[in-house]
C-alpha cells in the first residue's frame, strides 16, 4: 500500500480503515531501513499514527504543518513523496535528517534545534490572517521535552492572546532525548494520570457531537465557546497550564489510536483559534528494544530489524569518544575538587555527563532543554565558590551566547563552557555543525577559549580550567573518536595561552587549533616525504593567543604559513593569526593561508567528505603548503 | 531617619510602625533625586515598600537577593550604604543604573538584561546545598514582564522540581517597559481579580497561623505540605499555573502595604523549598504623573520634583532620534508594500514602532520579553511571503542569536533585522552596549549587514531591505540623534555591498562603518587645516563589503589608511578590512590602523565620554591619521 502514496493527496483517498494497516507498514519499512542506514530511530517510530492522521486530516502542503526539532519527521517525508529516497537519509546528497524548506513544499518550515516550531506556526498563521486566508490550519507538533525551551514559552504566551488558527500538537512521551525532566514534565505526568479533568472534556465533547455529529455548526461552536473561556472553571475544575495562556486544551489521548486521532482532528479543525492537543506517545513504539530504552535507540546505528539488537562494530582497540575523555576526566576531577559540579541542557547521555551522574548524582544537573538557564545557573553556581562545568553541543551553545557574555563575561565567573559537537558533525547537517563558535566567543572580553588537539591536552586544559582563578572558560571539542587509546595520563596545567610545537620543521609551518592538528601533523609527514619540512604549532588558545610562539614563527622565517581550524573563517583562528601578523611582521602577511570553512552552510554527510568539500583536510594542508 | 540607615543592619533595628515613614522618606529621595539626576524612575519607584521588607525581614546580604534587570533597584542601593553616592547614578565613575557584584556585597548578581534572575538564584541556592547552608535564604525579584521572557520559564520548570530554598517574588504591575502583554499578563490580571483562589489560601493561613502563630513548627508545616501538594487541588479549586510547576504559589497582595510585606515574608522565611509571592505594585508609585504614564515615565529625564513635569530642552532645529526616523520611515515603507510588518520585543516605543502601531495596529506585533520567538516568529511570517522589520535592541538581539542563525539565515528568509542602540550606549553601561552585533554577525552566511551613516542611509537601507529577492538583512543604527534636520529623503535604492566616497582626499583615508562616519568627516576637516588631505570612504556594508572600493583605496596609494567603527574590535570592520589588505594587497597592510572598541567590557558614562576612552572619537582618527 505504500509504495502507491506518494503525496498525501493519494493518502487521504483512503478509507479510515486502510490507515492502521498503513501505519503498521509504514513504521516496518521506517525499521527496515534504519536498520542499515542510521538515523533517528526512536522519535519517528512514535509519530508514525500522527503523522498519517496530519496528512489525512489537513490539507498540506496548503496547511502548514512544522515539526519541532524534526527528527520525528521520518513517516513525514516517506509520505510526502520521499519515500523512494528515504534510504538515503542523512547522507551526502541524500535527503536531510530534518525537514528542509528546499527539500519539499511539505516542509513548512526548516527546523533541527528545539523549540522554534510555535513561533514559526504562529508566524505563518499570522502572515494568513494578514493576506486574508481565514481557512488555512497551521500546525506544529512538539514534544514535552521540547516544550521545556524557553522559547516555546514565549511563543505559547504570544499564542494564546492571538486570533491565529494554529493547532499546537504536544507529543508527549515523557522523553526529550534522555528522560525529560523539570515542573511542566511532573506537570503533563500528573495531568495524563488524572481522569477527571479528561472525563469532563469528554462530556463537554458528547454534548457537541451528539447535537451536531462533530461538523462545524455556529450554534454548537458558540456553546462550545462559551463554555471554554467562561464557564470552563467552573466545569472543568480549574483551568491548567495552557489555558491559563489562553490556549484551548484537549486530551490527552493516545497517539497510536489512529481513529481517535482522527477523530479528534476533525473535530479541531472546525474550532477556529489557538488550540493544544495532548497526545500520548511511546517513543520507539513498534521495535521492543526501542520501547525499553529509548535513550539508546534515539539514534541507535545499524541493529538487527527483527529483534532490534543494536549492530556494534567492535571498538577493541579504538580511542574513546572525546565526550567520553570529557565523562571520564570530569569525574577524576571532581573527586579531587568538591566544588565542581556538571550541568547539561538535556544531553546527559550524548555528552557522558551520564557517568558521573551515576556516581556523584547530586551534583549533576540535567537542565532540560534549556541552555540559557543553563549558562546562567551556572553563572549562579560560580558566584557562590562553585566550579560549573556546563556542557552543551556547540550550535546549541548559540542559544546562549547572551548569558555567555552578559552573565559569565562580564562578572567574569569561573564558568567552564563544555563545547562538544564543535566543528563538522557530519550527518545531522547544517544546524548542527558547530562552526560559529570560534568567532562567535573571540570577540567576548576575558573569556579563554581553548580546542584541545587530543584526549591528553582535553584532560590537562579541564584540569587547568577548574584550578583558581582561571575565570570564565571555554573549551571546544568535536565528535567522535579521540586520538590515543592510552588517554588515562597524568594532570598537568597548562599556562593560559601558551600554545606548543608538536613538530619541527623549517620550510613551512602548519598553525593549527584543535583536532585538526592531527590532520596537520598527518599531512607534516607526507610533505617530508616530499621533501618539505614542516613544522606543527599547536596553537590550543584562540583566546589569549600565544603571541610570543607567532613571533617565533615569524622569527623562523618559514617560506609558507598555513593555518587550519575546523570553524568558519569570518572572525576565526585563521583571520587572527593573519591579523596579529599584519600588525606585527607585516612583511609576511603574503606567506599566510588561511584553511577554514568558507562562508556558507555546510550540508550534511560525513565529516570526511565535508572536510574535504571545506578543504580543510589534510590534502588541502598539503597543497596550501605546496603551492 | 534615611540618612542614619547606611546598612540593611540598622534598618533591621527599627520598629515595624517605623517602616512606612522610612519609605515615604526614600521615595522622596529618590524622586528629587532623579528630577535633576535622570534615571529609571516609575519601576524604583513601584520597588519601595518591597525594598524596605525584603531587608528587613532577610538576613542580606548572607541571604541572597537578586533583581530581574536591576533598573527598579535604586532603593535597594540607598539602603545598602550608597544612599550618599546616589546622585551619582548612571554617572561616567559614579553608580552603576543596575545591580554590580563589583559594587556591592549586597549586589549579589549584575543584571541589566532581563529573565536571568530566577536561574541565578537557583544556582545560589543550589550552591548553598551543596556547601551544606540549608537556612540560607535566596530571593529573586522579578516583573511580569521579565516573567515572558523564556529563560524565566526554563527556570521556573527547574526550580519546582529543586529542593532549592528559594522564593520568588513576581513583582506584578503590568507593565514591561511599555504595556505587559501576552498571555500570562491576562492570567496574572484574571487571577489578581478572582477573590476566591485567594480566600481559599487565606483558610489556609489562617489555619497555620492560628495554631502556630506563623513561627517555624514542624507539624505545621507537615500539615501546609500535605495540604499543597496532595489536597490542594480539591482544596484551592485546580493548582494555578506556577503551582502547576511545581511551586508553592501565595498571593495577590498589596506589595504597597508594608505591613502585609512584612508579615508574608516572615511566614514564608519558614517555608523551606520554592515559593512564589505575588504581589501587586503600581509603577511610578508616589508621584502621580509616573503613575498615569508609567511608560513615558520608565526613564523620563528631568522634571520637576514636585509636579513630576518633565523638563524638556527644545529639541526645534534638531535632528531626530534615528529610532525615530525608523519609526517614520516604516511606515512609509508600509504603505507602499503591504508585505511589511513591524515586530518589537517590548520596545513598541523605545524603537518607535507606536508610530506604526497607532496608524496599522493589525500589522505591529510588541510580543513582550521574548527576543528567542520574536525572530523565529518574524522567520515564520517570512516563509509565508511577509516581510517582518523585527527591530530589536543590539545587545538584546544576543538573545536570539541562535534564532538569527539558524531560523532566518540558513533558510534564506528575507527578515529585516533592525539592531537599533548599536555601538556604545552611554548611561546604562556594559550591558547595555551594542559592540558585539557586527562580530557576531559578520560569519553568518548570507546575512547582510548594513549600518547607516544618516538619516537618509538609513532610510534608503531600509527601502532597499524590503525590495523583493535581498533576503536576511541587518541594519544597526545607534542610540540618540540623527544627523539632519531634513530627514525626510526619497527612497533611493543602494546596491547591496556598495559603499561610498563621502568626501575625496589623496593623503589618508579614513574608511567607516555607520554613524562614526560623522567623526571621520569631521576629523577630515580638522586635518585639512593642518595640511592633510583625507578622504572618507562610507563603507556602509560590513558583509558583503565593497572589495572594489578597497582595491581603489589601495590603488590611491594613501600613506595611511584609518578604519573607524562603533563595535568590538576583534573579528569586526576594520579586521574585515585588514584581512583583504592582507589577501590581496599584503604590501600595505602596514599602513592601516584599526580605531574599534578595545577587548574589554566598557563601562557606563556619557557617549562621548566613553568614545574618547576607547580611542574611536574624531581626535582618535586624527592621531591615527598623523602618528
Amino acid at each position: 500500500m505504500l509504495k502507491d502514496i506518494h503525496t498525501p493527496e493519494e493518502l487521504r483517498k483512503l478509507d479510515i480503515e486502510q490507515l492502521k494497516p498503513l501505519a503498521d507498514e509504514l513504521r516496518t519499512y521506517i525499521i527496515d531501513t534504519l536498520s542499515t542506514h542510521p538515523g533517528h530511530l526512536a522519535s519517528s517510530l512514535g509519530t508514525v499514527e500522527l503523522t498519517i492522521a496530519l496528512h489525512y486530516v489537513f490539507n498540506t502542503p496548503d496547511d502548514r504543518l512544522v515539526w519541532d526539532v524534526g527528527h520525528q519527521a521520518y513517516a513525514h517525508k516517506i509520505l510526502t513523496g520521499r519515500g523512494e529516497a528515504f534510504s538515503t537519509i542523512r547522507t551526502y546528497g541524500g535527503l536531510s535528517g530534518f525537514p528542509k524548506m528546499s527539500e519539499s513544499p511539505y516542509d513548512a518550515f526548516g527546523t533541527g534545534h528545539s523549540s522554534t516550531s510555535l513561533s514559526a506556526a504562529l508566524g505563518m498563521a499570522t502572515a494568513s490572517r494578514l493576506q486574508g486566508n481565514n481557512s488555512r490550519h497551521h500546525i506544529a507538533v512538539i514534544g514535552d521535552g521540547s516544550m521545556t525551551g524557553g522559547e516555546a514559552f514565549e511563543a505559547l504566551n504570544n499564542i494564546g492572546v492571538s486570533k491565529a488558527n494554529i493547532l499546537v500538537i504536544l507529543n508527549d512521551n515523557g522523553i526529550s532525548i534522555d528522560r525529560a525532566v523539570g515542573g511542566l514534565s511532573s506537570y503533563l505526568t500528573r495531568m495524563t494520570a488524572s481522569r477527571g479533568y479528561n472525563r469532563l472534556k469528554e462530556q463537554v465533547w458528547h454534548r457537541l457531537d451528539g447535537t451536531h455529529g462533530g461538523r462545524r455548526h455556529d450554534h454548537s461552536l458558540g456553546f462550545f465557546q462559551r463554555m471554554t473561556s467562561t464557564a470552563k472553571t467552573a466545569l472543568l475544575g480549574g483551568s491548567n497550564l495552557f489555558e491559563s495562556l489562553g490556549l484551548r486544551y484537549f486530551g490527552p489521548i493516545d497517539g497510536h489510536d489512529i481513529g481517535q486521532l482522527v477523530d479528534m482532528m476533525q473535530r479541531l479543525k472546525e474550532i477556529p483559534g489557538p488550540k493544544l492537543l495532548h497526545i500520548v506517545t511511546k517513543k520507539g513504539k513498534g521495535l521492543r528494544m526501542a520501547e525499553k530504552n529509548p535513550v539508546t535507540y534515539h539514534a541507535p546505528g545499524r541493529y538487527d530489524a527483527h529483534t532490534g539488537q543494536q549492530l556494534k562494530g567492535s571498538s577493541e582497540g579504538q580511542p574513546l569518544k572525546y565526550q567520553d575523555i570529557f565523562g571520564h576526566t570530569i569525574i577524576e576531577l571532581a573527586e579531587q575538587n568538591p566544588a565542581i559540579v556538571g550541568i547539561t541542557p538535556a544531553m546527559l547521555t550524548g555528552c557522558s555527563l551520564n557517568m558521573m551522574k551515576e556516581v556523584m548524582p547530586d551534583r549533576v544537573f540535567d537542565v532540560g532543554i534549556a541552555e540559557q538557564h543553563a549558562v546562567t545557573f551556572a553563572a549562579g553556581l560560580a558566584a557562590q565558590g562553585m566550579v560549573p562545568f556546563c556542557n552543551i553541543y556547540s550550535s546549541f551553545s548559540q542559544r546562549a551566547y547572551d548569558q555567555i557574555i552578559h552573565d559569565v563575561a562580564l562578572q567574569h565567573l569561573p564558568v567552564v563552557l563544555c563545547l562538544d559537537r564543535a566543528g563538522l558533525v557530519g550527518d545531522d547537517g547544517p544546524t548542527h555543525h558547530g562552526v560559529f563558535d570560534l568567532a562567535a566567543l573571540r570577540p567576548i572580553p576575558g573569556l579563554t577559549i581553548a580546542a584541545p588537539m587530543d584526549d591528553h591536552e582535553l584532560r590537562n586544559i579541564m584540569y587547568t580550567a577548574q584550578l583558581p582563578g582561571k575565570g570564565p572558560f571555554a573549551i571546544r571539542y568535536p565528535r567522535g573518536a579521540s586520538v590515543f587509546t592510552d588517554w588515562k595520563s597524568a594532570f598537568c596545567e597548562i599556562k593560559i595561552g601558551e600554545g606548543r610545537i608538536v613538530r619541527k620543521g623549517s620550510d613551512v609551518a602548519i598553525l593549527s587549533l584543535g583536532h585538526p592538528g592531527n590532520d596537520a601533523l598527518a599531512a607534516a609527514d607526507e610533505l617530508e616525504k616530499q621533501g618539505i619540512s614542516a613544522a606543527v604549532y599547536d596553537m590550543r588558545f584562540l583566546k589569549p593567543m600565544d603571541t610570543a610562539l607567532l613571533d617565533q614563527v615569524a622569527a623562523a622565517g618559514f617560506r609558507r604559513i598555513v593555518t587550519v581550524e575546523d570553524g568558519i573563517r569570518l572572525g576565526g583562528f585563521g583571520e587572527a593569526v593573519m591579523e596579529y601578523f599584519a600588525e606585527k611582521h607585516p612583511a609576511q602577511v603574503d606567506r599566510i593561508r588561511i584553511l577554514a570553512i568558507p562562508d556558507e552552510f555546510v550540508t550534511h554527510g560525513s565529516v570526511a567528505q565535508l572536510k574535504h568539500d571545506c578543504n580543510i583536510d589534510k590534502d588541502a594542508i598539503i597543497a596550501a603548503a605546496t603551492a
